[in-house]
């Protein structure tokens, strides 16, 4: 990171006034009472630029680059690694303002969106024609398109549709440069030469600015039923899972598991029914989707009764009521009730091989036990596809050598094991540790370079992946 | 390209003696008689060497980089576009004896692979354990996983399944600098720094050779039913097919179309029965998967003969054996029977947005009609990803005039149009003038300044894609 001439916020508020019509400029005053969304210093610039169009961004980036001014990029301000994080003397370009649909392609099920678009109402704008989104995930209402793509998103249908990078069929962006590139491909066959908006996706805002971004969708499967399964390990839950993806005649939508802790202390807090589980087992939720809720609900029983003792299932509930199959998402997706009890537990979010799973959560389980103070993690997420999030169960921030020490724990043997220390979140502020230590050495000096001939000045999103 | 110093054949074999245990070494007199593969100027270079271990490669990358040697990357040596071309005083660097599957992990779906596995070989391995490849191709015997990975291959699932960059998880290589890049990640789910693997992909073998890799798989859905159908046009079969994808119980595995020329002459050729087809119409191929054979087969019926009015079918048949299937599948696969009437025939390989293919079409009849000497194409390919493969119905090589016309006709409006001037085959030799006219100029710069970056000697497959 190089350091710049700061300017004071109200100093830059004046220096862009006029620079392009379609740039609006939020300075101190009208952030003022804004929320700044997961992290607190996300505002912490005091200036906000909104463009309206791509040439509006290059105009502003051109500007900055002259008078080299650090640029922090902002969608939903979702992000949980304080990707988004900005300071004095740094501008936020925000997307706020991108935010149209451009156009829906129903036969093709595809779709061209600003990058400011939220993933819900890109949703809400493909339904009429019964399509949605490849991916889904529950920050949906604030997360961006572009956001999404900034961090690779994945979410809840990554087993199945893959993650960010492999919705998006066209992208366009400003480089650092000032640059506008144009890569707005529509199809999902091109091998014509390097594809470098690969680049764009998953640099956090690194590389350049997204600005538009062509998508594929699909259709909606609306005919779900969903269950609740007690399974004596991950191994056996993919067991199950995998069964359902082979099924001729019904979906696989969703296959979440929580391991007993998670389940535990969130179903004694909102008071969610447990009678049917057995011998505080892990906890699987199933969504499938069939030709009518009827014929998946009963297909869905006649799998499980046929797996049952195969998988030693510890008892299972098939939700008989949409009601009933919202409260039990309630349960995977209200994920942060144990913020109350630990205020700023610290929180992972790693991949493993799904196959490895229950090696890496009984391994964990050990290792912050031999840290001392009966230290505990609350487990969940995505099994098929091996996305755990982990909570520790301690209020943060720890002292360094405790944090440290939690960290050793949760990443043993994830790269070894061709798993990754973050899966969906992003590096950000938070995982330059992470990375620095289990990231080949061979591609962080790649990345090292390649940094440094796009953005020579340092000036996009400065500090947050650590070149 | 920069000019290196040139050592014979002969002189490189000897140099190379020694050089380390796992490296091979053919010198002119052993390539006697090899099989050039599609290009008869692959082998030109006169010295291949085959390495057996990745560190065999670093170790003859490094060798190359101290003495200015080029290295031309070569797998099955399936491509079109003469991406695998070499000259005397180049080596050539084989994945022949890289061709170990080194894992399979049924529960996860996913394989790691050496580069040199072909498509066949691996897809025979994962057989006995009810997977298969989530991408398929004609070129299955002789296409290499490296190979396929170097030229991000598409083929026959990729309207489902996306294309090989969606299949690969993990990618170790070896860059110019003889540097070995790790990222054998066996998950779906990275958020984790930028994912510079993707620089490897599709790059045709100029930012490194690709050793390892590790891909999804899928199961083998086995139940298939086949059928061919007259229909109008491309918009009347994008719907037949929709509706199959959309149906519950259901799965459609291909849909291929053939336009008329193709179809009449492949016909009389190879004497199909045509007699089910009226007035002349393009032929779809359609295969489905279902529950069991006779299922799948059924429900197909009753799907065609739902949608028989409305999409205006023009006859149809449904294969009633897997020889009758096999039959249907000769009539799309064996494509190039139209070499025997116009040796090396101008071929193109194009992708448009689904939905533009009916104006493509008729754009293209029209401008290769305006050139004169009544031009026609054959043209075929994966209607459901846009993917068209055209042949001129001339002797190639053409003229340089008539070439640049013709080559006009293909690619207008291409680009505006969302689509590719190459959908599967690459840049290689052939493909440069589309690549620099239709390739955005800021993406061509940044693919020159990475070239520079990681290969500033241009010893990597020198002179295909035009950097």
């Amino acid at each position: 990171m190089s350091s710049h001439p700061t300017l004071s916020p109200l100093d830059l508020t004046s220096a862009l006034d006029g620079l392009h019509p379609d740039l609006r400029i939020l300075g101190p005053e009208a952030l003022i009472g804004r929320h700044p969304g997961e992290d607190p210093a996300n505002l912490d610039a005091g200036v906000m630029v909104q463009p309206a169009s791509t040439e509006a961004v290059a105009a502003l980036v051109s500007w900055c680059r002259a008078n080299r001014v650090a640029i922090v990029p902002q969608g939903g301000v979702s992000g949980l690694v304080g990707g988004s994080v900005s300071h004095a003397g740094e501008i936020i370009l925000s997307s706020a303002r991108l935010n149209r649909v451009l156009a829906i392609h129903p036969d093709e099920e595809t779709v061209e969106v600003e990058a400011g678009v939220t993933l819900e109402a890109l949703q809400a704008a493909l339904e009429p024609h019964g399509l949605t989104t490849g991916i889904d995930l529950g920050s949906r209402g604030s997360a961006t398109i572009g956001g999404m793509a900034a961090t690779n998103a994945g979410g809840i249908l990554a087993f199945r549709n893959g993650v960010m990078r492999h919705q998006i069929l066209g992208l366009e962006a400003v480089l650092p440069s000032g640059e506008i590139f144009s890569d707005l491909t529509r199809v999902v066959k091109v091998s014509a030469g390097p594809d470098l908006k690969q680049l764009l996706i998953g640099s956090e805002g690194a590389f350049g600015f997204v600005t538009r971004l062509v998508l594929k969708v699909e259709p909606i499967r609306p005919h779900r039923a969903v269950a609740l399964l007690g399974v004596p390990d991950a191994s056996r839950g993919l067991r199950v899972a995998a069964r359902l993806r082979r099924h001729g005649a019904l979906q696989l939508e969703a296959a979440e598991m929580m391991w007993p802790r998670y389940v535990r202390d969130h179903a004694a807090l909102k008071r969610f029914d447990l009678s049917w589980l057995e011998n505080d087992a892990p906890v699987l939720l199933l969504e499938v989707s069939g030709e009518t809720a009827e014929a998946a609900t009963t297909l869905l029983e006649a799998e499980l009764a046929e797996i049952w003792e195969e998988a030693e299932l510890q008892g299972g509930i098939v939700a008989q009521s949409s009601d009933q199959a919202r409260r039990f998402w309630d349960m995977r997706e209200d994920s942060g009730f144990y913020f109350a009890a630990f205020p700023n537990a610290p929180s992972f979010d790693v991949s493993m091989p799904p196959s490895a799973l229950d090696d890496y959560v009984a391994g964990l389980t050990d290792r912050l036990n031999a840290i001392g103070d009966g230290l505990e993690a609350y487990v969940y997420g995505h099994i098929a596809d091996g996305n755990l999030h982990i909570a520790i169960a301690a209020a943060g921030p720890l002292p360094f050598d405790r944090k440290t020490a939690v960290e050793a724990a949760v990443y043993d043997g994830i790269r070894t094991s061709g798993g990754s220390f973050s899966a969906e979140h992003g590096v950000g502020l938070e995982k330059h540790a992470a990375y620095l230590t289990h990231v080949d050495p061979v591609k962080q000096a790649l990345a090292r370079q390649i940094k440094a001939m796009l953005d020579p000045d340092t000036l996009f999103n400065p500090g947050k992946v650590p070149f």
